[in-house]
């Protein structure tokens, strides 16, 4: 019986489909493609791999030696029971994300910046209002909240903005590639919010950065603060948020939200000073996104088959 | 009788009214402020100096030395029966709109590559599509029409985002500050057309520029391309424009038209595949713009006193 990977990604293109078994099928593999993880199912009893964001796959895989998810993403691999089979490895595509979702947060703090959402409804009625009050990325103070491959492109791209300073935060206070004008530790955290014109958060969903931006916090940014999230939407409290946008203190850009898809009742689709997308900054829809993910797990697929480390390779738990 | 100068703008604030007293005073100018031409036309008839876009004011001041706009563009002073004075001298403000006018390209670019149109109607009908068909300035080439302070601002902001190439196009194919990996004189602009994902328009308005982009011209673009014009509406023949747009071939921001403000009629309002905003791109709400134009005026008023020759002096018939 020959060895079976399971790819269970919407969104390839032929060519991604022949990439995959080119370097597979050599190996003794024998490939299958599903659009999703619910169409792999009957396929996942006998899986060796799988490549796709699919814990209840893993759940039903008791021979699972790795599972690739396609996302930056991994909480939701967190637990036991997760994976049927102890010794399963996985990998996250951690690297495929940044470009898609860098432009996502400078189209949204631009947005936000220059009042397009009360632009969009002058041009609507018709009107010649030129007059909004507008700001700039030029000269503001910026707070990246997790330095990963996500806050690094992001501020590569702000950078060609001018702003005053671009300051990092982080676990450790490490400054990546000396991107940033300044990082600071986590622990930190209060002592950076004041100076916040324009707050961008882009952290993994884990216990300890649940509601991170809490009401406390909140209050600690100044007047006319922007917040941006294309993390996880655990980060902030939404109650909390809430409030300051109703007030029309703080404005905001919601990628993410704390339960998803957004429910129908939220009083979030209604809320003053904030815009929102449906989870779509780092969709599959971009080709560029798939590209590199499928070259990210090319190339842990060649480590996996000689029997080095995966590059990847990332704990649930941790 | 003491020297008159007149400051016909909006939006100054009293910091920028005090500075320019300051200036202004010990020359012994008597310094009027008005919120717009209209209010200062009884005090043009003696002005000296008017610091204001308003050619309705250089119509009725015999005795101007000096006009000052606090425009980039000076298209509406050209020909004859502008200038009462015939010794009057005209100046702008180029340098004072790259930051919020680049800012509005990279907005427009992306709200249009993101499709963030249909994503403002996904979120108003409180849906969670996500699968919309995005695009992304890293990979694609781009060609930036006019290579002034707005062109070479613009440049500057889309390099952090990894195009694959930014093509100058001006008059004589010189590459400013090599910021361009490419600089191309207009005559080339066929040849630049057919390799442009992102057309990028930041021209003048003057009679070469008229319609630069026709019919014929835009056909050259390649399907799919994306066309941004913050120049001068009177750069793009929006006849031909509506087709493209309309057949879907091309999509397009638009700032400036070629009649404004927009008339209420024009099909530019509804047509598909066209974000449009009434001429905002370079307003004076921003007061990092403000703090520019007073600057530079100040900067010239110096030269003025002294007699030197103007910095930022232009010639409206050239």
């Amino acid at each position: 019986m020959s060895r079976k990977l399971i790819v269970a990604i919407g969104g390839l293109l032929p060519a991604h489909r022949d990439a995959i078994r080119a370097a597979a099928e050599p190996e003794g593999f024998d490939v299958t493609f599903h659009k999703n993880p619910a169409e792999a199912m009957p396929d996942a009893a006998d899986a060796e791999i799988i490549f796709g964001n699919a814990p209840e796959l893993a759940r039903v895989a008791p021979k699972l030696r790795w599972l690739c998810t396609p996302s930056a993403g991994y909480d939701h691999y967190a637990g036991t029971g997760v994976f049927a089979s102890p010794e399963a490895m996985l990998s996250n595509s951690s690297g495929a994300y940044g470009v898609t979702i860098a432009e996502h947060v400078v189209m949204m703090t631009l947005e936000l910046m220059r009042c397009q959402q009360d632009y969009s409804g002058v041009v609507e009625r018709r009107e010649w209002v030129r007059n909004l009050p507008v700001r700039s990325i030029c000269g503001s103070c910026v707070a990246v909240l997790g330095t990963g491959d996500l806050g690094r492109t992001i501020a590569r791209r702000l950078r060609g903005f001018e702003p005053a300073r671009i300051v990092g935060v982080n676990r450790s206070g490490h400054n990546p590639g000396n991107l940033f004008d300044e990082a600071r530790p986590i622990a930190d955290l209060d002592d950076v919010l004041p100076g916040c014109d324009l707050l961008i958060m882009s952290l993994p969903g884990a216990p300890e950065t649940r509601h991170i931006l809490d009401g406390r916090r909140l209050a600690l940014l100044p007047d006319g603060a922007i917040i941006v999230n294309v993390g996880r939407g655990t980060s902030i409290d939404e109650e909390a948020l809430l409030i300051e946008l109703r007030s029309g203190r703080i404005r905001a850009g919601l990628d993410v939200f704390e339960v998803e898809p957004l429910p129908q009742d939220s009083p979030l689709w209604a809320c003053p000073n904030l815009l929102i997308t449906p989870h779509a900054a780092g969709n599959l829809t971009l080709p560029y996104t798939v590209d590199r993910i499928v070259a990210l797990f090319l190339e842990d697929f060649g480590r996996y088959c000689k029997g080095e480390p995966l590059k990847r390779r990332v704990d649930p738990n941790k």
